[in-house]
């Protein structure tokens, strides 16, 4: 049996650890996220490391810690979360019609060992195209708040993405299989932990 | 107000109808699946029509029956639900490491003049390469029953999956992108809909 943290306050990465069934206990990182690195995937995998770390002093030895980032990239820019719902209009308006990715980065750290276990997963989404009206109708939703590019493509978000290539997980916050791939390395298998 | 009926008793298509907030009935439509059509697209098509029309005798008059269909096709052959677990260990293994198609046909009925619409979604799937204790240990989840091809990409099935192209929810059984798409003719936006 190993006892899982999720060091993420995100109620989308929570949720889907639970629909996977598995047991975990959850310690927000509380850092100060600061993006640093070259590339997009650099720069998830860097952050996601620091949120890990940054609730070791307060975790148990011998359970492992996952670290997660998420960001929305397009035109060699990063769009983080609005500021207010004009920003997330700007955001849309630009996501628009267009196709757009999703980083996240994932970290795992073994507090028995110290061992790391560092990658990412990028996703393309294709928008609709969208009318201001739209876009004012979805920022109405209440979505927008708090996401990465202004959307959640769990919620009424599916409504305004046309299609995606690569993994859904990873654009809702959590790429559960690349995060089982990780895993296997240490001879652990989501499929079969948990109920 | 519009009044929804979905006929179907698939419990992922009433989920994905819930989490837009939408209020609806579910008349489940109880007929004979029979497939009929010369690709994919037009199959799915006519039984989701078949499926809405069987449930118009027990809908009043001024509501909006969605009738749906998914299948699972690989190398000209459909692939439906397997009949026991040996008949799902088959059909994991010819999806292992290779690419499919999930087509999901829509008919949306208007009971107040008859009025049909009708369309289809076709999403790419990647499996990833599965060694026999793999799908051995992923029929064991239970998840395999009652599903075309074996598996349901929203339980554990999301950590057999490597990538997808097209709509997500298309694989859940409902392309809800494309739904808003058909009755924004008819001047119903779901974005809107609901609470």
């Amino acid at each position: 049996m190993t006892d899982l943290v999720l060091a993420s306050s995100s109620p989308r990465r929570k949720e889907l650890l639970k629909q996977l069934g598995l047991d975990f206990d959850i310690i927000p990182s509380n850092i100060k996220e600061t993006l640093k690195g070259e590339t997009p995937g650099e720069m998830v995998k860097n952050l996601a490391m620091d949120k890990a770390m940054s609730v070791l002093p307060r975790v148990d030895r011998g359970k492992i810690i996952i670290g997660a980032d998420t960001i929305v990239y397009m035109d060699g820019c990063i769009m983080g979360k609005p500021k207010d719902e004009g920003d997330a209009f700007s955001m849309l308006r630009k996501l628009s019609g267009r196709t757009h990715e999703v980083y996240t980065g994932l970290a795992v750290v073994n507090t028995t060992n110290s061992a790391v276990l560092l990658d990412y997963e990028c996703t393309q989404v294709l928008m609709k195209d969208l009318t201001d009206k739209d876009i004012i109708n979805y920022i109405k939703t209440g979505e927008s708040k708090d996401k990465a590019g202004a959307y959640a493509i769990q919620g009424k978000g599916s409504l305004i993405v046309k299609s995606i290539k690569g993994c859904y997980y990873n654009i809702v916050g959590l790429p559960i299989g690349k995060l089982r791939d990780m895993l296997l390395n240490w001879d652990l298998d989501l499929l079969v932990m948990g109920r």
